[in-house]
Order: structure tokens, then C-alpha cells, then sequence
């Protein structure tokens, strides 16, 4: 009955985070290079940045979820750390899109592949001793997170579609 | 070990979701009035269709999850089914304001008194037939779901926001 509610839950957060990075995915495949180049609302971060930073959020899942190392660790200044147009020369659009694809080809392998035991498994950034004390510090937990935040992102990248007439 | 899961996914849950409701809350007070009567951004909707949305789409948890009546069925068609100025004349921010702290006093006491064995029933738009073979369809992945949404549009409504200079 524990693997069986294990495996039930598992399932709830992957078809979750599965369905939003499909819908992600529909979305930059959707938007032609160009609109990926204008802000989100005024004043805000453009596309090709919210591109980037969603990549470089996802690739860095690889080592939290001790599934191996990041693909793009040099991402990670420019797109997590630094706000939109603090770095001048991004990457081309095209070579995002690539990293986009790259990144989740792996990553969602990696997620098919996990066990349902091992996503209550601890993640790598929580201690063995908080662990033991704080059991929903698990992979899973990681994965409802960014869940959550991909959604929060892809309510803004929407208004980079052309509006209905 | 079957009940010490169950409490386990719950939590992880809950905790997502009493967490993004807690950040809707605080970003609704701190937004004046007139805030909330722009447009997130230019042509789409504004701040306080949104506000009347999600108290709207929550509200609707009430009778989904099995707690008990909405409390504002009249809030339905204007702000689920209808789009932003489709209704001229929408309750006034002051009165949404109230609706949106009521709904969420009920629907979070409902949430916090429910059983880790209730969340993992069925909702009440799934047949018996149907659950018995995706019993994924229970209490909990609503939750999952609505948390998501309302990330969506945490990610929009954050930017009636004054941009940092």
C-alpha cells in the first residue's frame, strides 16, 4: 500500500511538471525569434531571457536532483544570478532554443527513469541531519517547486503572443 | 507507513499552496486601488479582473473538494466565464478585496481540517467508474493544479507593480 501511494504521488507531481514544460515547449516553438526579443510588459524581462533563465533553472536540476551535472554551467551567472541586460552578448536565440531542448531531453529522462522510493529521497542541498527531521525536503518536493515557478514564468511569456483582435 | 506518506505528500502540498496564497494576499494589500484598475499588461487583463478571478476559481474549490456551497455563485460567469470588460459594471475593488479574504478564511480552515486519507478521495466532478481506475483524480491534485494557476497569474499580476528604478 506504500509503494502504491508512492507511486500514485509521483505521478500527480510528473504529469504536472510534464504537462507545463510541454506546454513551455509549445510556447518558444510558437513565438518566432523576433517576439522572443521584446520585454514581456513594459519595462520587464524579454524573452530570450525568461528563455535562458528557465534553461539554466531547469539544467541546474540535474545536480540537485543528483541526476549528474549541469550541461551549461557558464548559464548559470547570466541567467540565474544577474537580471535581463546586466550581461550584453546573451546567447543567439537559436543556440537558446538548442540549450532548451538539450537541457530537457536529459531532464526529463532522468525524471522517467527515477524510482518512486527515490524521490523521497533527499535532494543534495538539504543535510542528512535536517533530512531525517524534515522528510518533505525530497526530490519530489524540488519538482512541485519548479512546477510552480514555470507556471509563474509562462503567465508572463504569453503576453509575448499577439493579442486577440 | 501507508498513513506516514499520506501525511508526508499532504504537507509537501499544502505547504506550496498555503505558501503562494500567503504571497497572492500580501501582493493584493499592497497594491492601491488604482493599481489594480491597469492592465498587467498592455490589452490583457486587468489587476482587478484577476483578483476577481482567483477569488472566483477558489471559491469554486469549495463545492469541487466536497466542503460545502460557493459562496459567491454570482462571481461564476463574470470571472470564469466571461473575459476581462465583458461585464461593465464588475463589485468594486473594496467589495472583491473582502470576498477574496472570506473565500480564503473557508476554503484554508476546510484545507487544514482535512484528513491525509480525505485528500486522496475523489473530487466531486469525477465518477465513482472513472476514479476507480485514475485514482489520480482525488482531492490532492486539485490543489496541485490550483496552485499552479494561481502561480500564472502571480507571475502577471506582480508586474502592477512600480518596476525598481
Amino acid at each position: 500500500m506504500g509503494t502504491t501511494n508512492e507511486e500514485l504521488f509521483v505521478k500527480m507531481v510528473l504529469d504536472a511538471w510534464f504537462g507545463k514544460l510541454k506546454r513551455a515547449d509549445e510556447l518558444f516553438d510558437s513565438l518566432p525569434d523576433e517576439a522572443l526579443q521584446n520585454e514581456v510588459a513594459p519595462g520587464r524581462n524579454r524573452g530570450v531571457y525568461l528563455l535562458g533563465h528557465l534553461t539554466a533553472a531547469h539544467d541546474a536540476l540535474l545536480p540537485l536532483l543528483g541526476f549528474g551535472d549541469t550541461l551549461y554551467p557558464e548559464m548559470f551567472d547570466t541567467f540565474l544570478i544577474k537580471p535581463d541586460r546586466a550581461v550584453e552578448d546573451l546567447p543567439s536565440v537559436e543556440e537558446l532554443r538548442d540549450r532548451w531542448k538539450k537541457v530537457h531531453e536529459v531532464l526529463i529522462a532522468k525524471c522517467t527513469n527515477e524510482t518512486a522510493k527515490g524521490w523521497f529521497e533527499k535532494h543534495t542541498s538539504v543535510s542528512e541531519a535536517d533530512f531525517a527531521t524534515q522528510p518533505h525536503r525530497n526530490k519530489l518536493n524540488v519538482i512541485i517547486s519548479r512546477t510552480n515557478h514555470l507556471d509563474f514564468h509562462l503567465g508572463q511569456l504569453i503576453f509575448l503572443k499577439t493579442p486577440k483582435a
